[in-house]
């Protein structure tokens, strides 16, 4: 709880209207897209950085925990204010302040809404590549935090290749600003990078130049049918061997194919263990034709029973829409979900595809899995009831299974969701105890009374790997989840 | 000097043939590609990371300061020993470990030199794009190091954006185990990101994972004249506006291209105040072709007098000759010159390259100015003869003016040479003292007693902005450079 005066004082840093501190306003920032849910003490919902930096040193002042808070679309319980603390809500923060023609960048405020700056950006005659799913209600802000990625990133890369610039509040109060309109800068440390995907632990991000690129003017896109998975993997590795490097390779396994399927009655062939979408884009007709006819012919000596290229947009946008469809599919089929982030090398995609498979198994899980194939960056799905007496235990071990194949087979925990609460107990075993160590030393020099998104990214080390590093986290009432 | 014991230490750390100490031996060691020589106490050649943690660990618990050393081409003082201390050379680890197709990434020992790693991967039908001038002599890990540019930067970025793993030493001897053949990693702080650019203040690198792209089939390279520079300057912003990302927009100014036509006699127009060198590639011809047609087009528009496109790999090699003798043209015309690493917004170019003239009429230095117009990271140089009184004092003078125009155009000190030693004295100017506070406390973390190539990045505050940030430098008998 915040005393009196800490409340009077917030107030008169943000304004008495953009405090928030009533139990059913409070309510609302206290969970995220995962199941988690715990109130924080107050909201505020700063205007400027000044009053972001005024909020900051008040409360490393009183050492009050501070969450800093986008759209909430984390699926990793990066903004869940498990102390309780102020949440530091960004979304008025959310001018496109330039796009600048000459440089081709932006500068922005972090509240920007992703698919509302590439819309702005696109009737301008350039391109933002980077897609999250979530892209219609999250924000800039958050996407950098969490470096943000999407189907988009074979090709384009993640949120974190597009910052130039980046105006961060630390915790005590201090103001950075870092970079700017200048592409290339090595004259410090690249802090802009240590910022990304530091899941607000070690400051706020206020203020954001994002690097901007050529519209393409054409794309395509082709859907390839795999009667064997293994073939699917295969295709992977032919097409980015056949010099062609599409925009996008995505993956839906045989479980996704059909939920889908049940969903969209679209006639995707229920017995395929694969499906590949594939995208390419450029500025020549020819030249994108000609790719996604290398890549066709690549599936089908590689194993494809048929490969479909859209001739038309509203076909290409049918495509996409099975694609889209999927999370939703998938959440139809059970009372809950819980999507994992794990990345593998990108020649292990068919073994991890099939452990996952195993693990479902094994423990009592459907577990249909799509993802960013060309990256090696998979989101299996876990269906479940947590209603169900033990469910929730099973469903530790069985995501448990999937992190250490993951690290087995070369691979990492998130490539785009982040930590967050959800995977932070496996954090040792990912990186090891002495970058681990290194992170802390890099988290005490910046954020010194540990202010900063307490709880996230880094393991508490309080629960066993495999008891209670889910169960253990206060419980929303309903669980809900998309990628 | 170290002690006998030390030495022994050495010695009996990386083998007796692998440890340098005579006079002759520590003066291949005391300079790099400025003008600064220092010596070393002692230069070891390690041949694993093992032995990379051990030096470290002797020379921590010692206290002796160590440089961590490639191919000693800096072209900011990035590798000499001020104070003496422990030459790191990494030469000896140069082997490329693997060349993985399935995971288009290759490992490598960080002694590799980029060219002969490009050669490998183009062998194997892949692509590495990174191209510092230096290449056929600089060393992958002192890329990482410097996060090293070059032309086709533009389009492909600089080395960081290539690094998908890293072994780094810390100055304890601890050794990280960075990301690895995984795409996307957002399962802790961006350390990689962290090393890249840290001219070897935070850790030696052992050992790179580096991603590698397809390789594209097609290239098409233009020239194009402009008589006035401003016209130049608004092709380049031209060219990127017509949807055209190319892979190189370098640009010559009219002193750069009279050197280079007094030295190859190719026909160069003396007259020009300006010309562009673009070069475009891609699976298509037809593509590529498109592209430079649309970039001649946008050039010819702006004010170009002539485009020319290379009809043959004959004459395209012509084009680049041009380019790639700039720096020894340049050097043919005084005693001695240093290249500058300015880079400002895009859109500054031509005012920057104005601002820049005029600073070497005041100061009475003549100053060619070629770069990457593309990416604003322009390289002027002062011609200049230290023989003559007074001379180095009006050096220091002209290039704090530059500098200066850089940042007043909301540019920075260096797009890809690094700081080193040469830079250090304007780095509070360039990032203001609470960035340069955070740069200064991960410092601390990563190296308290900071023996990882002092004197380095971070400004000494012993010497003022306008007098002694060159000339208190230790100084070498001819001064060379090239960039």
């Amino acid at each position: 709880m915040l005393n009196d005066r800490t409340l009077r004082d917030l107030r008169a840093i943000v304004g008495d209207d953009y405090v928030r501190s009533g139990p059913a306003q409070l309510i609302a920032y206290s969970y995220d897209a995962t199941f988690q849910q715990a109130p924080p003490d107050a909201v505020a919902l700063p205007r400027t950085t000044e009053q972001v930096a005024a909020v900051l040193r008040l409360a490393n002042n009183a050492s009050i925990p501070v969450i800093p808070r986008g759209a909430g679309t984390s699926l990793a319980g990066g903004t869940i204010p498990l102390t309780g603390g102020i949440v530091l809500s960004l979304t008025r923060m959310n001018t496109i302040k330039e796009i600048d023609l000459g440089n081709t960048c932006a500068v922005v405020e972090p509240g920007v809404v992703t698919a509302a700056f590439q819309a702005a950006v696109e009737k301008a005659g350039l391109f933002y590549p980077p897609d999250p799913a979530s892209l219609n209600q999250s924000t800039l802000g958050g996407n950098v935090a969490c470096n943000a990625g999407g189907p988009r990133g074979l090709k384009y890369g993640s949120t974190r290749d597009y910052v130039l610039g980046l105006t961060v509040a630390l915790a005590d109060g201090r103001v950075l600003r870092l970079g700017g309109k200048t592409i290339k800068n090595v004259s410090g440390y690249q802090l802009i990078q240590l910022f990304a995907a530091s899941e607000g632990t070690l400051g706020v991000i206020t203020g954001i130049t994002l690097r901007l690129v050529p519209l393409p003017r054409h794309r395509s896109t082709a859907v390839a049918i795999f009667p064997k998975l293994d073939d699917a993997g295969d295709a992977v590795t032919a097409v980015l061997g056949s010099g062609v490097l599409p925009v996008t390779l995505e993956l839906m396994d045989q479980l996704a194919i059909n939920a889908v399927e049940d969903y969209l009655h679209m006639g995707l062939p229920r017995d395929a263990e694969a499906l590949l979408l594939i995208e390419q884009d450029g500025n020549s007709q020819v030249a994108v034709q000609q790719d996604i006819e290398t890549v066709a012919a690549a599936c089908k000596e590689t194993g494809a029973s048929n490969v479909r290229v859209a001739t038309s947009p509203e076909e290409r946008e049918l495509l996409w829409r099975a694609r889209r469809a999927v999370s939703a599919a998938i959440g139809r089929r059970a009372p809950n979900k819980i999507g994992e982030d794990v990345v593998v090398p990108r020649s292990q995609v068919p073994e991890m595809i099939r452990r996952v498979r195993r693990i479902g198994v094994e423990h009592g899980f459907e577990t249909p899995i799509f993802g960013h194939a060309g990256d090696g960056n998979l989101h299996p799905n876990f269906l479940f009831d947590r209603r169900k007496p033990g469910e929730m235990e099973r469903l530790e071990k069985a995501a448990a299974a999937v992190f250490r194949a993951a690290l087995e087979l070369g691979g990492t925990l998130s490539g785009e969701h982040g930590i967050g609460t959800l995977k932070r107990e496996f954090m040792e075993d990912a990186l090891g105890p002495d970058t681990l160590g290194v992170m802390r030393a890099i988290k005490q020099a910046l954020d010194p009374k540990g202010i900063l998104n307490p709880g996230k990214k880094f393991p508490t080390g309080t629960t066993g790997e495999h008891s209670g590093f889910l169960t253990a986290l206060p419980m929303l009432d309903s669980l809900t989840g998309e990628e």
